[in-house]
């Protein structure tokens, strides 16, 4: 990445974690304070990312473990090239929803593949590019069950799968962001809105200035 | 792969080197044979390749480079897994036009990405499978040009790419052929439809008995 640029922040955790809900508090604070925020996502963050994601998430039938993990990066590799570095590069703030932490922990730690195999592919397809700031949003994945069947939400092919996946992936998010605290902020989803919101808008303060 | 199993053969050879009619002429006599023969292609040999290969032939605007290696490495994990292992392990012969010689000589040789990645990457989605028997239909560019224009078909994005990127191709084909002469039969493709089946029956029946 070039020195001169704008800032990454990416979310991550489970679904029902409240990532929708602290990306939007996020984004109206910095966009109060004058900041343009570029908010996107992975997968579909891009034209050509929709029909991946549309492929991964809604095909009938299986699809091969290592094809599934290819088709992530390749989405990963066209949003990076055509919709992240872009934007750095004009110096803005760009907030996503998910990026190489869920490949790695939701594909690695769930699935047939090794974690660092997953990483290395996603790395290769990004061309090394690494976020300044990954918040992570940390929850006991029968509590993000409860908030799903409150919501009564229907569930994609990801969240159908069962709860002991969910404890292996978030014991595998908890195990990157030991791995790189310098790049990880944990915070327990348990938290009051106000009280998550409160300690990122801290760590993004000191980011920015 | 298992030891006790059919036979892989995979053609390669730019557009309008007869890559069909030799397929379609090894099929018959194959299956005039008694032998149970698998035809099928890279990319688009599956369903769900054939998602991908839409993406990636018929998307309006560019893809970037390492998406479009990408998406040709999950079309390769899927159709392996659910194709052609399959087949080769009901003792079929598996009959593919292109594998992973076409994408090292067309997106290594004439894009931005070195061929060995792109080989890499292939073998990694194939999990290191590798055909028997390769068939190398070499043309020289010019005279593959001229047929396909007399041949009045329209051009897909690969076939609109220019001459000099066809060189690189012939020569980044014939430098994979010299690297694993065992694997390889290269075919003047200048020669006449029935020396080439001829040379082709050949080497098949020796690989089959």
């Amino acid at each position: 990445m070039t020195p001169s640029r704008g800032s990454w922040i990416t979310l991550e955790g489970g679904d029902g974690s409240g990532k929708t809900t602290q990306a939007n508090l996020l984004a109206d604070w910095l966009t109060d304070a004058g900041r343009t925020v570029v908010r996107t996502r992975e997968p579909g963050g891009s034209e050509v990312g929709q029909l991946i994601r549309d492929i991964v998430l809604h095909h009938r039938g299986d699809i091969a473990p290592r094809a599934e993990a290819l088709l992530y990066a390749a989405d990963r590799a066209h949003h990076v090239a055509t919709v992240v570095r872009p934007a750095l590069e004009r110096g803005e703030i760009v907030l996503q929803d998910r990026y190489l932490d869920s490949s790695v922990a939701y594909q690695g730690a769930g699935r047939v593949l090794d974690g660092t195999e997953i990483r290395d592919l996603s790395l290769w397809a990004a061309e090394g590019a690494l976020p300044d700031l990954t918040l992570l949003l940390d929850l006991d994945p029968a509590a993000a069950r409860e908030r799903l069947d409150s919501a009564d939400k229907p569930f994609d092919r990801l969240e159908a799968e069962k709860a002991e996946f969910h404890g292996r992936v978030r014991d595998a998010y908890l195990a990157l962001a030991d791995a790189e605290p310098e790049r990880f902020l944990v915070l327990d989803a348990d938290s009051s809105v106000e009280d998550i919101a409160a300690a990122i808008r801290a760590r993004v303060e000191a980011l920015l200035s």
